[in-house]
């Protein structure tokens, strides 16, 4: 099992605009073998920002990497660079290998 | 629903003491109101250490809070001071509240 995160900082006063973007958001997830659960998380407050995070499980490594590789993670990102202005700087992506 | 993340910067070289310990470790989470997963999971390495977590999931931040409460929090803290040396520095503790 692997776990990947994508983390965001979302600049005060934008959490609800991020919130609704992914609420609204085609993913096209739940075709991609290996695929298996998608949370939106949201973290701590800071003075100018808010952590949010993507985390998503897979069942191994190289089925997440596959994906980042096809159609369907295209799709999902095409419009990515929208919005910008919502965000602190870029995304921080961290990924996991479930030991236990 | 609640994502506990505690943080452990790993000594390159510890890796396998550290995974030990957590899978000798007795953590009484099932008897607890509201805990619903444990796992632990492991991240990138760099020069001087692997990046760990552990990765809880609760029914409610109140569930996790009233945990660090507890008597069986207790319990399975009470060692925690033991393989210092393992680690550099302390671990960095983040939470997650489940939006979508």
């Amino acid at each position: 099992m692997y776990i990947a995160m994508n983390r965001f900082k979302i600049k005060n006063g934008n959490e609800k605009d991020f919130e609704n973007l992914w609420r609204n958001r085609e993913t096209f997830l739940d075709k991609v073998e290996g695929f298996k659960k998608f949370n939106l998380i949201k973290g701590e407050k800071f003075e100018e920002y808010t952590l949010y995070a993507s985390h998503s499980t897979w069942s191994s490594k190289n089925s997440f990497i596959n994906w980042t590789k096809s159609e369907e993670f295209r799709n999902a990102h095409k419009n990515a660079g929208e919005n910008r202005d919502l965000y602190l700087g870029h995304p921080q992506f961290e990924g996991f290998e479930v030991i236990l």
